[in-house]
């Protein structure tokens, strides 16, 4: 259980951090998509680590190989199965911490839960795993192009660091022109030495991703446990490190009276639109063709370059010694994984809409 | 799609705001649990509108009838079907409002989905839904209890007025002594003055629902997607009037360290408890056996007692006016509602963990 | 687990046949559907005990109470909740066979399965409970009816006795002219001889319900799994009493070589069309235009008015009695549940093509 | 939708006939199984192409790659995924079918359904895809011996010759021991023939599988739409070219009497036992501890080596020729898939019963 995302436009993945290879079965996709395999690769690009100086230097070149469910260039309605091999994957020395509980890691939970664990670098519990997220999301990408529906994230926080501009004001362009993915070069920069020197001091910080959803159609969203948020927010907390979501209004949301929250719906030559978006696009759990927006808090990463007390399997006090290569402060590389679990629920909910009316059928 | 919550243990509900009833069939209730009707009636009044001066004044009695799955007063095994009638559900008169579209509600959204839609009162979008949910939440509550495990929701923040106290401080039994459910009798009573004052500018104001879940086993969630905290959260969002959703260190810990936000593992007799608990009690998706805790944001309710310009559905510019008995804060009565949820992810949750280890088959 | 049927257009029951009331919640009907209260009612009496000489002498009314879902008549794309209740539950005496294990009941297989079971006129096992499928299928066969899609159910074996023609040479508007729902008038009348003399024997036969689907549109199947036949098999065989099902030429097929069998493509104007349909309408596990046929195998009901050794709770021999009133064929009052699970079906796999093409999103 | 079997233990496959790979993510195998990767392979040797001279002649190695889920020779609880490379995918010549629709495959329906296909030797339709199936069997069947239960199917029937015994009779160690898998080793010499016969004329023909199920625990099943029996029962009509399914007394149970079809129950030692089986180990959908038993029909293999009339995409009256290398008859190789599937269900109904009593939660 819990390695499908999504109902009708959905994928399954597999894969540990250190075994032989991450895979993701994509069902689902509408029969006659071109595949673009150049677009795949770009997205997993934008994730990969060692791509910067504020990611971990560790090198994994993240080729994928399609495996079905593509003929001549366009998907058939068949599962599209796509692996990504790990590389150098037995390389790595993991035996110093193989019997000890890393603090704020995964190790303690899988280990009580399954009663054995894959104690390499994290194994299911990795942030590796979401590599096979950014592949399913790319094809699902592919699919909202055709409808014209976008999806941006970018980093709006880092550490106390606020990017203090609504997203209309921002230049979207701009985003991927810097390493940490803020759309504001000013920020960004103050953000990227924020970042520099946290990883000098072998620690990590925390961070805050936003995403906007533009020019999705009305009329998205299953209500009542199926709300387009609920499944947006659950998206977003199933990614390594995430403790928060909210749309629209948000926390901040809730000072406001009724009276100065409220969406006023206006008209706009044929359409209707709202004066205000304090709902984030969303009203009764279903789009309502205005922005969709969010914002996702992520935890300061767990791996830190410096020694920590904790435990072992028996039950001992030990050391836990920071090594490796490991990301100061995960947001800009969360930002395409933000990006590719938007993609998904939007492309599944686009297919469920398909039945709604007698009119449709 | 939509109308089932759970995988194991779950909940599937029906029924609109005035329609004949609202109904829960609650699926996956191990057989031989003792289901006391009168806990699930009282659940039902921590509900029901008209309970105190800041809700809503309608009268709803909130009546349930099983129908099915209880004999000699345990559970058997098989579906347990309920409902809750609607009360006068024909005397109201919404014909003011028949087509217009009321600004923050669902009127719109839904009637371009379905092309139709149920204007009385909100019709399945209304948060009267919730009461099937509270139904269904009280018999997980019951099997929870007999594992020992507590769920406790409280209003921790009205408008600008928070509790700025730690959960820890608290004094838990306080909580259902006061009308606004918040368990600091001081703070209380503040909320109380706010959510009347607003009431009599016939506005409303928003609010946070916090809640602890205490004495979860360890081993509860199935990463990758459905992370015990994933589910949690798509539970709350899934909520009337929900913008946000945060646990542990939340949106605040992004601000901190990694070295401050690790939780380190220290031995407490036999027992594997963490120093600080930042992870709220859940890592890498899965329970800790440390103190599960959650906050959720709740808008300002969109009905206000005021007029508003808006659309009909023919496109018209329109007032639409405050009418009715409307709740001017929605956080005392979404406690018992947040607590229902929580109680149906962690149930759904603990039979899920069953098959996880050879050794338990 | 298990009280769920369909994908999109799905149906949640539950119910004991000495309950309170059966109900069903259908989910995914298209909005927009008129609901004809009476088409429900009218299905149900096709299924309802008492009608014949040839059925069970109980008396139950099977009325239905439409809860949800329905507004001014039509469809409004939200959960529809029906309930039937139980007349006189409380009445019947069943106490003599509380602890016994009637032979070829579920009595022992749920009692062993849950430690407890309610034991008055089967509980959940009951046939009872597919009366709520028939008010669910017959939403289902409303939604086909609006696409030209007919469905027609017949008994075509009671005992050794076979209806030796194929349904090309049927008169359907026959099958509703007698008691057994034969349409052919001189094999009805053979198989109703067949019966009451079985009836006065104190004892039970078996039959077979044939069943077409005509005018299914090219394309419905969701392989490799849910291929068409293996979900419209599942459906037949979650039925009470069911030991078998084939389609197309089924277990006869095995005989022919691949040159007989095999369907060769005929045009017919601008339509694809197969010579021979021994395929029975699908292939590849999809819709191929041609009629879908099949056949259901029932056992003779368990229940038989005549002494019989079995045990009890405790491991005793014990007698069961027959008693009570009991149907001594089952298939004239089946077939009005194959069809409604038939219905159910062909519905849910036409809401799943809608999304089959990227032309169609 | 379509490519997931199974609720709890289950598997989702990728791959066409002439892609790059198949492939199979087993989701929720209990962790601490040990994984014996030798009789996986083994289990695919037994359905590989090319083993006998009744089979086709193709050569396909169908060597399996373990790609993740295990860790130190044991299941780690997380997804275990395989693929499985497609030898010489790329040199075989369809381009003379390629806009032909091969009589009685679906080539038609999936080319309306998808609107594009795979042409290449049937793509995601061709009975290659089992492979995937038979490898995520294999990981179910160790779960299965774990607990002592045990599966095993074989031929009884080719085309009009059958097997004229019950499987009590017969020594299931014969099995292997011959190309057909016959357990009787005369009537075994007589199918071979028939089969040889028949490939030489050019042509195919049909078969039926029998199964038992042996020492499954009583209260596997999932009434009421997932009894045990439904299950099994889809899980068959989803392999390639099966046309009917029935256990116990299946069609032939039909002509029976209640007094002769019912099982009565016996003690035997501590045991509940039936003195006959007529219910083929299943009372209401829910296993009752005596040996499972069906029966799956195999129609006769649409492909033979002789001219058929056909038509092509542009409805143009078209030849198509028999080419290529298949197998005369498919209930040989049949035998594993046939197990791997009753093998899923199985293990899946396993985890699924773990959850039915409050005293075992």
């Amino acid at each position: 259980m819990g390695n499908t995302f999504g109902k009708l436009f959905k994928i399954t993945t597999f894969g540990e951090s250190h075994g032989v290879a991450l895979g993701v079965t994509i069902e689902g996709c509408p029969a006659g998509l071109e595949i673009d395999e150049q677009f795949i690769r770009s997205e997993m690009q934008r994730r990969k680590p060692g791509q910067s100086k504020i990611t971990t230097q560790r090198k994994e070149e993240d080729e994928i190989e399609i495996l079905s469910g593509v003929f001549e260039g366009k998907s058939t309605g068949t599962p599209i199965g796509i692996i990504i091999r790990n590389a150098d994957q037995k390389s790595k020395d993991y035996s110093h911490i193989s019997d000890k509980f890393r603090p704020s890691h995964a190790d303690y939970t899988y280990f009580e839960k399954y009663g054995i664990r894959d104690y390499r670098g994290g194994g299911r519990s990795s942030a590796r795993e979401t590599a096979a997220r950014v592949a399913g999301g790319a094809i699902a990408k592919m699919l909202l192009a055709k409808k014209g529906i976008k999806i941006t994230a970018f980093v709006s926080q880092v550490g106390e660091l606020k990017l203090g501009k609504n997203y209309q004001e921002l230049d979207f362009s701009e985003i991927e022109n810097n390493m940490v993915r803020c759309p504001d070069p000013k920020t960004a920069e103050q953000m990227i030495e924020l970042i520099d020197s946290v990883r000098k001091d072998r620690d990590t910080i925390g961070g805050v991703v936003s995403c906007v959803i533009e020019n999705t159609p009305v009329g998205l969203g299953e209500p009542v446990f199926d709300r387009l948020h609920a499944e947006l927010g659950k998206a977003m907390l199933s990614i390594n490190a995430v403790k928060g979501f909210e749309f629209g209004s948000g926390f901040e949301g809730v000072k406001m009276r009724g009276s100065q929250h409220n969406d006023a719906f206006v008209r706009e030559g044929e359409q209707v639109k709202t004066k205000t978006n304090h709902s984030g696009g969303i009203q009764g759990g279903i789009s309502n063709g205005e922005d969709i927006y969010f914002r996702v808090a992520f935890k300061p990463v767990a791996t830190i370059m410096q020694d920590q007390e904790s435990l072992n399997e028996s039950g001992d006090t030990v050391t836990v010694s920071g090594k490796g290569r490991h990301d100061p402060c995960v947001v800009p590389r969360a930002v395409p994984i933000v990006e590719a679990m938007a993609a998904l629920v939007i492309a599944d909910y686009l297919l469920l809409a398909k039945s709604n009316k007698l009119r449709d059928i």
